[in-house]
């Protein structure tokens, strides 16, 4: 596959500056590309690099618009033209339609003539799977679950039965969509499971890491809007719900019934407790534990500086101490304010 | 399936007051219910719900006997009598009984005739499963793994060889068990592997999280007791023991050979460090790692507050200069002391 | 499987004393040992239990050659040595060569005789497989990966197209290999796909734990060298660098881009943020997130100390006026400094 900017800007708009008729064939950094590739210029601080760059052609933005003489494309976001000259040249291989006789299928199943369904997956009975969707090796379809189009399962994704998912979802290899949510009743020293008879409700365009793992609802559903991507290893619990366009690193866990905002950017290994509520717009970092409610737009943290083990043995010993601390902190101020030293304005 | 109140109280006890004879075919919140539907109060704040709910009968505590006119069960423990309420309303679908024509046998394997393995399961020789048990499609049983009675595995559920599995199971989609432990020894600069000998026991009564694994032992067995509940993205290394009933949130990493008591519960994405002991009843903090044994019964915690990413950055800047910050308050107090400005008391 | 002291250091080196020629078929702890068994004391610390031990022999370094009577095998480095012998006495399980019929191969793969392919295991086209590799059910392995000899891929192990494995790499169940990183450009309000076209490539002697994640590279590999380790549920960014012998405990998450030195040690639940180099040698205690690059071996720690939850709650609401506690010693000292009563030297 290969394009010349002429026929890429047909599709993605742009200004092409110099030869428009030169056919690439896939697009890099500006580092790696040879003469037959394309480049990208995303941030101007990285400018020096046109100078040394192999590349055949460059996307850049207006303000480097004349730093090179390559063949380029002007536009305004070259990060996102990027990933969309990306995705033209390296398209998904096309997957053989139909149901392959190494998988099994489920009464009253109804799949898409244009879908595909991988040998050893397993499809329950009422399913329904859109068109020129793709369910990889060894993925399992609950029961009454409903697929939309475009949907690429990759081998072994399992959705629990009567989930929901829309459009277009994206979903790697180890993927549980479904599973009971950890509900238990304590009754007399042992736990007593709850039925957990929500589904998850999952919008379209979302996109799903390998082994994340998103619970059903105990009683109501489990929802992720549209435009949500997950990465890999993350836990979202019961009766979450995940605002639109809302982006989680790896490794995050979500605990029950709580709500996050739209456009929300939540950093790796982060956490946020249960029966809370994120506005719009937040941004975690890595490794913070959010365990009250965020109300405002903006971003948070809560992360330990690390340091040297012996630094970090005699600076953390006084974590334990600094109530103790700030008491006689308060006593010195009081000395001193007696004295007349200082001024007390608390 | 639906029940009068007369039905379920022979079942499962308390006092009905009001109509006994009405059916109901679900149990869910006094928010989400209808008519048709029982709720239940399970905390006396929440009593305010009983006027605007449209739930046809409620299951509360003898301190709300009167707080509503709906037919109503009263008994002591409103939350656990909704989970057993809500298990007879929701029974799981029925699983076929006998060997799906997709599923793999090993040579030797006792499968009671109530079982029920589903197609691409992989069953290994000298494999014994009891009665009622459901082996969901791709599970991989290794060889001479013994599963008790009523045992439930969702999909795709591994437990390696030689492992021993208790009656009523229930494990996710994605679990593990019995995966070697992580052990090596260092010689002239790489790694040799440890071959882990040892199995994972597991007691009756106990619920594994999609994704949760849980290593088999290095020379001595890993042991999860009865009634342990594990919920999603654990990781129990080799060679750990959990005590009975203890239940353990998402995320959670515990390294090897630490002993854990009964009756603990340890919040999202802990961690406990390798060879400690923790004692029974003891409460974890989400987020909190802990670094020595604990041989006392309560609550423990070590969470960063979370704050404003720049207000963090102010503050979190010091958490390297806590020692130096002692010593000065220190010598501030021996300056005031040797005024007389204070009294020595330490 | 039974073997002589004899027959064990012709193999492995090692000074015999003590009877050469009885038979053992297993090797444990001193605690654990039996008369038919061998054990091992890789720290002198424990040399009291060789007085209780009912070991039939005993593997032990120089300073303790004669602290037993017991036939024994005296060597540098004990611990390393118990591992060769443990893999000695506990070989794998022979896997029946050949490919099963209940397995899936795609056209033009190359599967070495002697490598074993188990039922359901789905095999892409163009895929290599080297000899005695065993790949176990329900793996997957997509087109055009390369597999190289003495593999060992327990059941539902994943990997992505085009990724390169190594020699003698062992992955446990619900590895995935290859998955696409987490790579958005964002667009007017929504996240647009970079597809992810680097692969994944191993060296030789890896081993990967159970559902441990590692994915594909953006543009660029993904490159874990010789003789890592890897324990379970951890989480590799796209375009990480991992070098040789490094070893990584569970639950960790490093981030994209970024470069681990060799002969690293990583403790369970830390984290890496991306974009990093982290020198050779450098030992990450648990729990600690490192935030910048390392450049000097050595051993960095960032954990926060737990304590009672009432006692963390009064030191921890501390954190967030660690600023102004710093800036009110500051004004003690002034103070202080002002009256002469101390002395200025900063």
């Amino acid at each position: 596959m290969a394009y010349t900017l002429a026929q890429i800007a047909a599709h993605f708009g742009g200004r092409v500056l110099g030869d428009a008729g030169i056919e690439y064939d896939q697009i890099t950094t500006l580092e790696l590309a040879n003469s037959r590739q394309i480049s990208f210029l995303a941030n101007s601080k990285y400018r020096a690099q046109l100078d040394s760059t192999r590349a055949g052609a460059v996307i850049l933005g207006e303000a480097d618009a004349e730093a090179t003489d390559l063949p380029r494309i002007v536009t305004k976001n070259p990060y996102a033209y990027f990933a969309k000259v990306s995705a033209m040249l390296n398209p998904y291989p096309a997957a053989v339609p139909g149901v392959h006789p190494g998988a099994v299928v489920g009464a009253g199943a109804k799949i898409a003539p244009t879908a595909s369904v991988a040998a050893t997956a397993v499809i329950g009975s009422g399913v329904v799977i859109g068109a020129q969707s793709v369910i990889g090796a060894g993925c399992f379809i609950g029961d009454n679950v409903t697929i939309g189009v475009g949907v690429r399962l990759y081998p072994r994704v399992v959705i629990y039965h009567d989930c929901v998912v829309g459009d277009h979802l994206i979903a790697h290899s180890g993927a549980v969509i479904g599973a009971d949510g950890f509900g238990f009743a304590m009754d007399e020293g042992r736990w007593i499971k709850i039925p957990q008879v929500g589904r998850v409700v999952i919008g379209d365009d979302v996109e799903i890491g390998a082994n994340t793992t998103i619970d059903r609802g105990a009683l109501d559903d489990t929802v992720i809007e549209d435009g949500v991507k997950l990465d890999n290893q993350i836990q979202i619990a019961h009766n979450v719900k995940i605002g639109a366009h809302t982006a989680i690193a790896g490794c995050v866990g979500i605990a029950g019934s709580t709500t996050i905002g739209k456009r929300c950017q939540i950093g790796g290994s982060a956490g946020i407790l249960g029966h809370l509520r994120i506005a719009d717009d937040v941004v975690i970092a890595a490794f913070t534990l959010i365990g009250k409610s965020i109300h405002e737009a903006g971003s948070y943290a809560a992360i330990f500086p690390f340091s040297k083990t012996d630094d970090w043995r005699k600076n953390a010993v006084h974590l334990r101490h600094l109530d103790e601390m700030s008491k006689r902190i308060k006593a010195l101020e009081q000395a001193l304010l007696k004295q007349g030293s200082i001024k007390g304005n608390n």
